[in-house]
C-alpha cells in the first residue's frame, strides 16, 4: 500500500501549495482520494497514469476538495479513455458534474458512473477480491465522509514444509491457502492450521477530512495502519477550528491516541501557517508516530 | 494597455503548459479574460492582486477557458472581497457558477453579478468613461464571443502655446479638452481646432478565442492595435482545424492581414506541437508583424 499526497493544503490553491487529493495504492490499483483544483497538473508532475485511475472518492463539496474533478473528467474524454471510470461522493454530485460537461457540449467515450452518498452511518460503497472501502461518517459544515481502505487478504500462508512432509500434490495447494483441510491415501485428515500460517495483516487505511474532533469515529478506525487526519489549525487557533468544524493539531492527535492506529499523518493545513513542522511538534506532545503530510510527499504503508 | 498571458494552450492544463486565461490592464482597470483550470494560482505567480479584477470576461464554456472561475469566485470570498464582481459569458454560466456555490454552502461577502449573453450581433457589454468593451460573435462548436477592448480618450490635447498666446486662463483648460471654443474679452471667437491637438489614438485590443476561421469577424476587429487569434493547428492539421471548428496558423494569419491589424498575437496552441515556433514561422508567410502568445509572457501594446 503506497500513499502519494498530491496536495494537502486547506482553502486555496497557491503557488507552492496544492488542494486536497491524494492517490492509494493498494493491491495494483489506483484510488484516487478528494480532487481539489489543479489536481490533474499534480497527477502528471507524479508521473501517475491516467487510465491507472478507475476510482475517485469525494469526501465533501467544499471547492477545496473537488473543484479538479470536472477538469479531470473532460481530461479522461481528451485522451480517449475507454475504462469506466467510477466516483463516490454526496449527494448532488452528478448533477454538478454532468451540467458542466452539458454545457460544454461534451460527450464521453466511456461510461461514468456516479455513487452517491447521503448515509450517516459507515457502509461499505466498494469491494472487490482484495479491497474493502467503507465511508466514515464525519461533522463538518456540509455532509462529509472520510473513508476507509482495506485489503482483504483469503488467503492463508502456505507452510512448504508441512505440505512437503506429507508430501501433498502442488494441484491441493489452492484449496490449503483457501482454508481447507487434507485427506491422505490413509485417510487421515490433517487439518489447515497443520499446512498454514496466518495470513498477512490485512493493512488498513483512513482518510479523515474535514471534521471536527469526533470520537465517533474512533470505532471504525480503531488500530489502523496508518490514519491521515485534518489539522487545519493549531490549538491557538482553536476557537477558529471549533467555528469552522476543523480540527487542530493536538485533537487530531488525540483521535490517533484513542483509536490506537499505528501511524498519524497529518494534512490539511491552513495557510495561515508558515511552517508546518508546529503541526508535528504539537501532535508529538499527545501522540509519538506522526508523518508530516507534504504535498508529493510518498508513503508507504 | 498592458496584456499579461496567464495561459495560451489548448485543452488540457499541463505541468508546462496552462489553459487560457489573460489580464489586460487597461486604463488602470484590470480585466480578466476567460479563465481555464488554474488560473488563480497563474495570477499568484505573477502577482496579480485580486481585487483590482472586477471584471472577468469568458468567451465560452469549454473547461479550458472556464474551468478556474468557480475556483477564483471562491478564493475571493475566502479572502473577505468586498469589491462587486462582474462576470460577462454566455447564458447558462450563472446557474453553473451558482449551483456549485449552493452544494459547497458559500456565501459571498460581495456582490456578484452574472451579465448573461445570447447575442449573435457584436453589442456592447460593458462602458465607462474610459474604456468600452464589445463582443466578437465567434463561430465554434458551442456559442462563443471574442471581445473587442476600446479606450475611450474623450479629451483632446491642448496645445500649450495656442492658450498662452491667448492668454486663456486655465480654468479654461478643461473646456477646451473637451471640445469648446473660447470667447475672448474683445468678444474673438477662437475655435477649439486653434487650441487644441487630435486626442491620441484609442487603443485597441480584439481577443478571438476559439472560433474557426470566420472573415465575418473582419469589420469588427479592423484595424485594431493587437489582435490575438487562437491558431490552434498548423496546416498541415488543416483538416482537424475544420472538424474541431478551430484555426491553423496560416488563417489567423489570414485573418490578421485582412482586417490591417497592427500586431498579431497567437496562441491557444494544440499540445501535440512540440515547437511553438513553428507556428509564428507558418504566420509570418501571410503578415510579418506576429507576436508568439506564451505563457507568461507581457506584451505593452
Amino acid at each position: 500500500m503506497k500513499l502519494t499526497i498530491l496536495g494537502c493544503y486547506a482553502a486555496t490553491p497557491r503557488t507552492i501549495t496544492n488542494p486536497t487529493a491524494q492517490v492509494l495504492e493498494i493491491k495494483n490499483q489506483m484510488f484516487l482520494i478528494d480532487c481539489g483544483e489543479g489536481t490533474q497538473v499534480q497527477l502528471r508532475k507524479h508521473k501517475i497514469k491516467f487510465s491507472r485511475i478507475n476510482h475517485i472518492f469525494i469526501s465533501h463539496l467544499h471547492g477545496d476538495h473537488f473543484y479538479g474533478l470536472v477538469g479531470l473528467i473532460s481530461t479522461f474524454m481528451l485522451l480517449n479513455r475507454e475504462n469506466d471510470l467510477h466516483v463516490y461522493g454526496p449527494k448532488g454530485i452528478k448533477e454538478l458534474i454532468l451540467m458542466q460537461l452539458r454545457a460544454s457540449g461534451s460527450y464521453t467515450g466511456y461510461q461514468l458512473f456516479f455513487h452517491e452518498l447521503e448515509g450517516t452511518e459507515s457502509e461499505i460503497i466498494f469491494e472487490d477480491e482484495k479491497v474493502v472501502v467503507k465511508t466514515i461518517p464525519l461533522k463538518h459544515r456540509i455532509y462529509t465522509n472520510g473513508y476507509l481502505f482495506q485489503e482483504k487478504n483469503k488467503q492463508r500462508k502456505l507452510n512448504i514444509e508441512a505440505v512437503e512432509k506429507y508430501k501433498i500434490d502442488t494441484c491441493y495447494y489452492q484449496k490449503i491457502k483457501f482454508g481447507g483441510a487434507i485427506t491422505l491415501e490413509d485417510d487421515t485428515i490433517i487439518p489447515n492450521k497443520e499446512l498454514t500460517f496466518d495470513p498477512d495483516p490485512e493493512k488498513r487505511y483512513a482518510f479523515c477530512s474535514d471534521t471536527v474532533y469526533n470520537e465517533d469515529i474512533l470505532p471504525i478506525i480503531n488500530e489502523v495502519d496508518a490514519l491521515y487526519h485534518e489539522s487545519t489549525f493549531l490549538e491557538s487557533e482553536a476557537h477558529l477550528a471549533e467555528k469552522t468544524m476543523h480540527t487542530t493539531a493536538k485533537q487530531a492527535a488525540t483521535i490517533a491516541q484513542k483509536a490506537r492506529v499505528k501511524t498519524l499523518i497529518m494534512g490539511h493545513y491552513s495557510t495561515r501557517y508558515g511552517n508546518i513542522e508546529l503541526f508535528k511538534e504539537e501532535a508529538q506532545t499527545i501522540f509519538n508516530n506522526v508523518i508530516l503530510g507534504d504535498d508529493g510527499k510518498e508513503i508507504e504503508l
